[in-house]
Order: C-alpha cells, then structure tokens, then sequence
C-alpha cells in the first residue's frame, strides 16, 4: 500500500514507536495519522503536540478494549499500525488487562479492519515470540516458542504476541486479511519509557548514572541483548505498509549480540561519567530475562522482504537518548 | 492432598473427561464433587444422571467467565480441576470466545482459588502446548511451542494453554497456588464428543463405518498420532491431585506413535465391518493438523511424579468406546 494521500491510524499512537513512525508517515506524503491511545501509558507531550502541530495528526483519545469507539475511529482509514500493548512487567501487575489489551484488543483492531474495510494492517509483534532462556545464535522467523524455565510474565508477554500473530493469520485466512507481523527486538531511542524490562538496560543506566550512581548489572554482565533504534522500528513500519508481502511475520532488530556489560559501559562513556557498573547476584524485586547463551535476532528476512536494515548503530542511538532525555529533564526544571 | 472426606470442583465438569474424574474422586472417598459446567458443550446425560444419584455428586450450572457465580460455588473447596476450555476447531468459529473462556476463563478460576483458599489445581493443559508441525520422536515436557506453518486454530489453541500453564506459574509465584498443570495428549473413549479435531479419527470414523461408509483419511495414513485414554486420563487427574509436586507441566499420553491408518483399520475391525479407508489427498473445508515426523509424547515424568503409566490399549478402548456408542445411540432409538 503507498503512503502518499492515505490515512493511517495507529493504536498505541502516542507511544515512542507510534510518534515516531508518525513523523515518517507524514514525511511519506499520509494524508492524516490518527494516534488512537487511551494516554494511560504516554502523555501527549512535546512530541506528540509537535505531530499535531502539522495539522495531518489528531491525537484520538480512545481504548483498543472499546470496540465501538474504534471503530469510528477506522471509518476512511486506509492502514493500521496495531501497536498498543502491554509488556512484561505490566502483565505481572495485572495480568487479567494486559492478557486482555494484548488479545482481546487485537481482536478488535482485527474486527475495525474487517468491519471499516481497512485496506492493510502492520502488527506489532516482539521477539519475546521466541521466549526466552533455551536460546542461543541467530534465530530466524522459524525459531519455536520457548518457555521451560523462564519468569512467567516475560513468557505471558511473548505467548500473547503468538497469539496476536495466529488472530492476524486467522483473520487472514477466513477474511482475506493483508497484513504483516513485525517482531521487534527490544526497541530505545527518544522517548524511552520504563515499561521495557530489557530497555532498562539502557534508560535506567543512565537515569542512575545522571544522579551519579552506577548502573546495576546481574551476574557478570556477559548475558547478552539484541537492540534496535526506535528510528530503525519507524523505518520498518512504514517499509512494512508499503510491501508487497502478507502473512508474514518478519523480525527487525539490531541483529548483533551486546553484552548487558557493554550497553552500561557505553552509557556511561557517552554520559561523560567516570563510573563502573557494579555487578550483583539476584535482583531482590521483580523478575530477570535471560538466555542461556549469546544470541541475537537474525534480520536478513526484513532485508529481503522490505528492503530494510537497521542504520543507527548503538553508539548514536545511546547518545540521541541522552540528548532527549537531558533535554526533557532540562525542560521540566530538574536536573540533568 | 487427600481425595478421601474432601470437596471438590471441575470447571467443565459434564464433560467426558470430568465426568469419569468424578466418578474416580467417588471411588477415593471424596465427601463432594461439583460439577460446574454451562452445559454449552455436553449434556446432563445418563453419566452425569448417576453420578448426582449418588447424593455426592452436583451439577452446578455456571460459566467459567461469570467469576461471581464461580467464586460462589469454590466456597468451602478443597481442589479445584480446571477442565473447561475450547479447542482448536470452537476457536477457529469463535476466537473471542474461545481465547476468553481459555484464557480469562482460568484467570477466574485462579482468582477463584486465591479468593476462597482453594489448597490445589490441577489444570487441563494440553499435548498442543508443543505446538504442531516441526516435531518428531519422543516430546517431553522442555520441548518449545512449534508454530510455524501450521493452521490458525491449533495454533492459537495450543498458545492458550502456554498462557493457562504460565498463568498458573504466575499464582504460584504471587500467591503461593499449588498447582499441576496436565499435558493430554488425544483423549478419547466414552461419551466422546466431535470438538476434538484429532479425536475424529476414532469417533467420526466408527460413525461413518456404522452407516456403511469409509472412514476418510488424507495422504497416505502414515501420519502419526498419541491417544490416551479417557480412563487413564482420569485416573491421572486423581493421582495429580494427590501427589506431592507442585509447579510442574506433566505429559499424560499414550506415549507411542499410532498411525491414523492403523486407527481407521481397528477401528473398522473392532466394529465388525469390511470396509476399507478412502484416501484423499486434501479436505475441502476447515484444517489439518499435521507433523513432519513421527512423534509421541514422552510420559517418563507422570510415571516418576505420579506414579501413572497408560493401561488401557488403544484396541481395548476403541472397544470401550464403540460399546458406548452403540448403546448410547440405541438409547435414543437410532440405529447403532
């Protein structure tokens, strides 16, 4: 589907990935985007009034739970980005919401597209549909589920983007559905929120770090993680509308192992600090996502399938997040 | 915990597999079992009309969803069998359904547990918890979750249950349950319903050698499946309750491959007929489910933690089965 002249809507819109792609949306010529969020997560801030600002993006304040009110909102709508979800650590809070706005809620952006005629839809999926610990390597698209071992809600969280994956396929299949699956690796850059258990690796190290204290790293920090920019998953999403691919599910990720060791040295290096991470045992609240060997996610199929690759290496994703995050602590009156 | 003076409760308690649980419960000394059931799947049959006129046996009409009438009928129970749910096949007609009932559902049987101090679960969960497609040989409980390629329906069916085990997980972890979730794989036998897509290759195929026809098979018949018992399985359900594990996903299964060929072949000469399978290569409506290898569902664990092995032949209980349905049909002034 081209982006010049159509209209998108994108649940989760005002979230760091849904803003973002925004921007590019209208850099592609879209006629309007629609960040459709029930704003219990992000605020509408200086980034979303910017959006707004054009007069091509409303901020639509709805629930993807409220089917009616999505539905109205899809009326003339070309394209969908299906963003809004919980995350981990969300669904070990509530597990009965967050299990609901990840299926059920997709259900119902599944519903808007059937009912409204909604011409394409762009889900976005995870690589927490890999699960987690008996994994090692590059894992492709046709990696398995795995759970044996791992932390309930990081294994909740990816057996639900399964589950969103197979709802598309369904829809697909008894509806003639066209959409893509993207399974995103863990995504930072501008606007980083603190939902992501993994992300922390990153926003939390250098919150810490602002405030002068070391970033915290369990074991001994050679664990490793696969990052991808939020700028990259932007890219994807808008590649991802314009292909002439459905059905699939496509990874799009940094497609390298960094040790946990690593990302902590970079933030501080990059912070300006002259600090070591200090290394403990077991965290003492909450849960840890691990893998039992270095690994990645492999992105050859995104660079195939769309043309896609990622551009922004961690060095500068890490220094366009402290920059943004100096620069909205500044703008709040505290320090940086 | 003890069966013996005990209450207990089985959300989809009419069903084939709750029914002949009750009756072993009886047999233990359990002091009550409900039955709690909806009565949208099965009916208060002759089975279900015995067991309540042995005084200790309730049917209590409720749905799974309805949390206060579930919450209500836990009052004073000791353990609680999490047996409803949809299959592959009610999920591919009802998916909101379907997810709900399977996954909020249990949610509600968790909160239900939680609320009322229920001491023990033991969850339904399924051989579908390892996916389908890519496996072969002896699966065991660390095998992951296979979906690519593989139909919708078994695929969201089988991720509904990763997410009821991992629900149990997260109870166990927040609220200390103890609990045992179940692995069946093909539960057949007595009162066998039609929503199992795999079961059809014993039920549907005698319903069609009764009327004189073939039963149908795709591709040439070597394609494996596992069947268990529905009297095993039962008996499984009792030894779970008792048994001193908690936290643990245990396979209860037949533990061999049976090719579909050899189960239209028995089923043909146990019901006394001369016909022969017709084969075709691909149905016209609805799904498959097939493997790439031949497989079984390795039950070494259920032997050591339970003390359960399979003993009932899969001759003996398609024998079993035919009996009941030629009695059951005979009943109702059908022609066996």
């Amino acid at each position: 589907m081209r982006i010049d002249s159509r209209r998108f809507l994108l649940t989760g819109g005002a979230s760091m990935i849904g803003a973002r792609t925004a921007e590019l949306l209208l850099a592609a010529g879209a006629a309007e985007v629609l960040l459709y969020d029930n704003l219990s997560f992000d605020r509408p801030d200086a980034a979303i009034a910017a959006l707004c600002a054009t007069g091509r993006v409303r901020l639509v304040q709805g629930d993807v739970l409220d089917l009616p009110a999505l539905t109205a909102a899809c009326a003339g709508v070309d394209g969908i980005y299906a963003l809004a979800g919980f995350m981990s650590a969300g669904i070990a809070k509530n597990p009965a919401l967050g299990l609901d706005v990840n299926i059920r809620g997709l259900l119902h952006v599944l519903e808007a597209c059937r009912q409204c005629g909604v011409g394409r839809l762009v889900f976005a999926s995870s690589s927490a549909a890999y699960g987690y610990g008996a994994i090692g390597g590059g894992l492709t698209e046709a990696e398995p589920f795995h759970s044996a071992g791992v932390p309930a809600p990081p294994a909740l969280y990816g057996a639900s983007k399964v589950i969103g994956e197979q709802l598309c396929r369904l829809y697909a299949a008894q509806h003639g559905l066209d959409f893509v699956a993207l399974r995103y690796s863990t995504v930072y850059g501008e606007r980083q929120h603190y939902r992501s258990t993994n992300a922390l690796y990153i926003i939390e190290a250098y919150d810490r770090v602002a405030r002068g204290l070391p970033p915290i790293l369990y074991g001994d920090g050679s664990e490793t993680k696969d990052f991808v920019y939020v700028g990259d998953v932007a890219r994807a999403n808008v590649l991802a509308m314009e292909a002439p691919v459905s059905g699939e599910a496509i990874n799009i990720s940094g497609g390298r192992p960094l040790t946990v060791r690593f990302l902590a040295e970079t933030v501080i290096a990059i912070a300006g600090a002259t600090l070591a991470p200090e290394y403990r045992s077991a965290p003492t609240t909450g849960f840890r996502i691990t893998a039992d060997a270095p690994f990645y996610y492999d992105n050859t199929k995104a660079r195939h399938l769309l043309g896609w690759s990622p551009e922004v290496a961690i060095e500068e994703g890490i220094a366009r997040m402290i920059a943004w995050r100096r620069e909205s602590v500044a703008a709040e009156g505290g320090a940086a």
